[in-house]
């Protein structure tokens, strides 16, 4: 299925460093033998994480690295010392090059997101990236974008993330057309900030408008309304945080309910099966990977915390997506969008000082 | 506990109309043996109802209206067919003309917020009021508002919806110094949006100063990390429906996973009681009850679709409120805020096509 690939690794990056990195590369391989890696690191805390797992390291080139970027670097900070030294940078640089298709970072997010638009530059009609990733849904997965590349996001802005996460979906979820709904506080046309109601009417009149599904509340998000939620990146990271949380504090009540009595603690023996549906349904790693829309070259995030499952599902989803060739599809569509006026002049408006929040 | 208080009901609010409401109002009368109601409503529909319940007939003074404002009306056709005559004005009009000490409709929200502010008007140092309603967290319940009064809020208005809250939280907690979180994409000061920014370093040379914990984000709501969340309402209010859409979605996934085998029935069978502490910890009855702040007279604005168990948790709130003489706290706390030149000059921005959302 998957055509050669090469993904490139910031071997250094997350709470658990190369552990986490190289175990979720070994898991990939088994989903996708064919591809190969690129592993920028220091050696002496890589080579013997590697040296552990020979089928990564017979599929990999390793290179050596002097600086790892901290987790608690300020994107400035980061920029600063590791510029052309870091594994963050190289692992972004090698997708520059060409030498792999898609970089994968488990690193701070802010740095990450700084050091890609320096290295790949914003796409030619996008004005600001987005971050976008898989959102579980009673329908089974949707896309929901920005979810925290920068704060806040006008009409033409909002229009492009909506371009960019149906491609995205297209790919990732193998649909021919998929819906696209923009996040707002009813469904009434009436309502919503103004920038939300400009972008609706744009999105109208645009070759996507048969796609367009109109508003949806944050109740639509985890129903699956529609296949792409479209907003900024305030209220996307707000609503990604408050769905986190509240499914956190739900399976603690749950948990609490089935230790209170000792018929609850039997019945939690029988139906133990059925609570390890429900938790790999809830596993967060299983949605791990949020990916940079809008620059020339793909680079997805990794959750800081997660382990080497979770670092796996987020190498999917670079797969996926470079397998897929997605920069050139949604530079296809935003060619569309720009044809009919609908993408504006991303020339007047680009954010450099534009800051990524997710960590 | 209670002093006399009397609580008017719009008797034809809601989905359901009169059987909730008065039912709601039955059961409210257990916990507040000593309240009164006024019911406002037309007298071929509550009539019955209220014949079927004499502890409330008998506590109740009732008053018939010709016109029952519509779930679906817009709140200018509400206004224009429901002043003076419909069953929601003159449930607020009671409030104003000192009759009741708290209005309670689960009628439509956009019509109450529209109504409520002809009515009683905005409170002199508040430029906007705001939705405010209980969420339940892992430490128990916390406060959280504007939760979709109106779209999006400078940074004074914040500082009010802040003032506010706390006031609201240290009636219905019974607290002596709420804490206060400003709902934002991380913690870090430079991050978010410049009226969240602003409205922190207000906040941070106030009198609430010592209150104030700083940014909050998504999952701390959840977590309960402040007593009062403060936010936008058009972020709140996505935040609300994320968080509900969410605990739905977990549920559903417990109710599948119960469901999947032999076994996992059998347990379910053992935990029956446990799934029930769930259930009434998830019950979104027992959080029923937002609070409109800022306007000089409570009123209470259940959900349209709920039943008398969530009825009367609103009226619970309108109780609660109304006993603590919350209008006179709330002003007090903002003429601190004034005095402080942290209020903002609500004379330049009063926005009369506020616009409220919850339904």
């Amino acid at each position: 299925m998957t055509r050669a690939l090469t993904i490139a690794l910031d071997g250094m990056g997350g709470d658990h460093g190369p552990a986490t990195v190289i175990g979720g590369a070994d898991i990939a391989l088994i989903r996708h033998p064919s591809i190969r890696f690129v592993i920028f690191g220091n050696e002496a805390v890589v080579g013997p994480v590697l040296a552990k797992y020979p089928r990564v390291a017979s599929a990999s080139d390793f290179v050596h690295t002097d600086v790892a970027v901290a987790m608690d670097d300020k994107p400035s900070q980061a920029l600063r010392r590791g510029r052309k030294v870091s594994s963050m940078w190289r692992a972004i640089d090698a997708v520059k090059e060409g030498r792999a298709q898609a970089a994968v970072s488990a690193g701070n997010t802010g740095a990450l997101m700084a050091m890609a638009k320096v290295i790949l530059k914003t796409m030619p009609n996008v004005e600001r990236p987005a971050l976008a990733a898989i959102w579980p849904t009673a329908r089974g997965e949707s896309v929901a974008l920005d979810l925290g590349a920068t704060v806040g996001a006008d009409e033409h802005q909002l229009v492009q993330f909506a371009a960019m996460g149906e491609a995205f979906a297209r790919v990732l979820f193998n649909l021919k057309q998929p819906t696209i709904g923009l996040l707002n506080i009813g469904e009434e046309e009436v309502k919503g900030t103004e920038n939300v109601k400009g972008a609706a009417q744009i999105l109208r009149s645009s070759h996507l408008a048969s796609q367009f599904h109109g508003f949806v509340e944050g109740d639509d998000i985890a129903k699956g309304t529609v296949d792409v939620v479209v907003t900024d990146g305030y209220t996307g990271n707000i609503a990604l945080k408050t769905a986190e949380g509240t499914a956190r504090l739900v399976v603690d009540y749950l948990r609490q309910a089935m230790a209170s009595s000792l018929l609850s603690r039997i019945g939690y023996v029988f139906a133990r099966s059925a609570f390890k549906v429900l938790s790999s349904k809830l596993d967060p790693r299983a949605s791990n990977g949020a990916l940079f829309l809008g620059l020339n070259g793909l680079v997805v995030k990794s959750h800081g915390g997660t382990d080497d499952v979770g670092f796996a599902s987020a190498i999917d989803v670079a797969v996926e997506v470079a397998s897929a060739d997605l920069v050139a599809k949604i530079e296809a569509d935003l060619d569309k969008l720009k044809q009919l006026g609908g993408a504006g002049d991303n020339e007047k408006t680009k954010t450099p000082e534009s800051e990524a929040v997710l960590s």
